[in-house]
């Protein structure tokens, strides 16, 4: 059966009837607005909109692990600020010939990647399009701690990151290339699993400034540098070794972006050359980096890789990084 | 400019800079999460998609107008819980050869319509897309009061309406016809504007339940009472009467719906008619309908329309209703 054959309120009532409630809904799907308690007194929002053929593909990602990515990305958000994700809003616009079981696969993908979380989908909407949109917010809770913002990193901090680098963008290369091996790459590109604790505990052990991974390291550690007007150095020799990104390397051969692009301009051989592209540039693992003042001790998943100093812009190894830096999402 | 040649960070940045700020807001945008103030502690969150083509047309409606009319939708749904909206959420795909200006114009009409409700744009995300989608969410805040959901409807209560009903509807029929007046009726369907006041206050007066009038009274009438459990009967003698939906029926002449359709199915004159169809049937003026124990005293603002028995269903004058009730949105 097709979303059009099932109709609006028929589709609204399948997705609602499987989804999980939890008890900080007062009053869930089926109503003009959610209401969700706010113990805290204040609620952390987000959103994000995923857009067919440029965010994911149906041919090469199914509907739970697109599900599951949406929400990901939205609830790494909310633990980049420090809180714990609570609960998530989804609309879903979707050409009418799109199968209900599609749908509603997709609608468990995100209530997965919700249970991980710890959150539940309160509400959404849906609409006919044609191309399938996802548009999800999610909203979270501090418990009692300030929110890390991006603005807060003082020379002196150090900058570290939780979660997993270059593995997605790894795997999107695979996609692209046609290869299905190294598997667990083209997982971690369908399907992200970011450390969402992560984020309220680097709040509690102080972490001075923090952002979500979803541009590329690069990027985002100089979204943090201009946020907080301070300089970022990343010394590649921190980032750990990764030795799927050097076997999804040496399977993309000459196909590979290896050494193409190297902001540490080193020598190194083709592999590590890649894995380190990857590890820099690539974004939708999702990890979190945060800057912590300096001397504070870390527990042993967060990688301290950088060091925060007076100045502007991000260096990589001491040298100024050219090249590209991130996703332009309106360019082709 | 083209928000393409702009890219998506200059257009946030360009978008941000416009943005009116509230005190209500802790972290606005610009970090991985919005941060509010949710003095209540608990949240109101709603959130609804527009596609172009489907929802809006650029070619009937301006940029301002198209943005205002998707704040006001997700801030009826607020007012309609019995809450005071706060924050908007704004989700924007949009076609990379798209105007800077036309963006601009679009997040100055949200942030218009933010205002005249007492809210602001805290956040938001930016895409390419084939087509313009906005993925809009609401945030609202209770106020200490309970929210008044769609299912407290009883016997014995009496329906009233705030608002207008079926202006836009004979504003989108006056431009399917390529015809340009009644002028008020155009500017209603562009840009509807909610009493969103009114919502709180039903919440204070009492109000067993409500919704927000947005695929026609019937349908949503329908909402309340199978939510509710309950029979509603409206009668249209208590309909005021609507001079320029009237004078949209002789305009529109023969291609009008007038009498097609009539629930009542009582003998009226044509324009009687179709401005009765369009009460009845058309949605998005975002009128709110709530039900109230009888005897309650209102404000004028507030028409009683209709009585609450025990039963199911939605009678028009003691008649069941047949014909259309309400929008779906997957069929063509």
């Amino acid at each position: 059966m097709t979303i059009s054959e099932l109709g609006e309120f028929g589709l609204i009532e399948a997705i609602a009837a499987a989804l999980p409630r939890s008890e900080r809904t007062i009053v869930g799907i089926g109503d003009d607005a959610a209401v969700l308690t706010a113990p805290d007194a204040r609620v952390v929002a987000t959103t994000d909109l995923l857009v067919e053929g440029r965010h994911f593909r149906r041919d090469w990602s199914g509907p739970a692990d697109i599900g599951a990515k949406a929400a990901a990305q939205n609830l790494a958000d909310i633990a980049a600020m420090g809180a714990i994700p609570v609960a998530l809003l989804v609309g879903f616009a979707a050409p009418g010939d799109v199968a209900v079981a599609w749908a509603r696969d997709l609608m468990a993908g995100l209530a997965d990647e919700c249970a991980r979380a710890g959150a539940t989908v309160v509400g959404g909407d849906v609409s006919g399009a044609d191309a399938i949109v996802l548009a999800i917010t999610a909203l979270g809770d501090l418990g009692g701690r300030d929110p890390v913002t991006r603005s807060g990193a003082r020379p002196g901090d150090v900058l570290a990151y939780a979660g997993v680098l270059g593995e997605s963008a790894a795997g999107l290369a695979l996609l692209e290339a046609g290869l299905t091996e190294p598997a667990a790459l083209i997982a971690a590109h369908r399907r992200p699993a970011p450390r969402y604790a992560a984020g309220p505990e680097a709040a509690a052990l102080g972490a001075t400034a923090m952002i979500d991974v979803s541009d590329g390291l690069l990027a985002d550690a100089g979204h943090l540098a201009r946020a907080s007007g301070v300089q970022i150095d990343i010394a590649t020799v921190r980032l750990p070794g990764h030795p799927g990104l050097a076997a999804a390397a040496a399977a993309l051969g000459g196909a590979s972006t290896a050494g193409r692009d190297d902001p540490a301009g080193r020598d190194d051989p083709a592999g590590r050359d890649a894995a380190l592209d990857w590890m820099l540039t690539g974004g939708e693992d999702h990890a979190l980096a945060a800057t912590f003042p300096p001397g504070r001790e870390l527990p042993s998943h967060w990688t301290v890789i950088g060091q925060v100093r007076e100045g502007q812009g991000v260096l990589v190894n001491g040298n100024r990084v050219t090249g590209r830096a991130g996703w332009k999402h309106f360019s082709d």
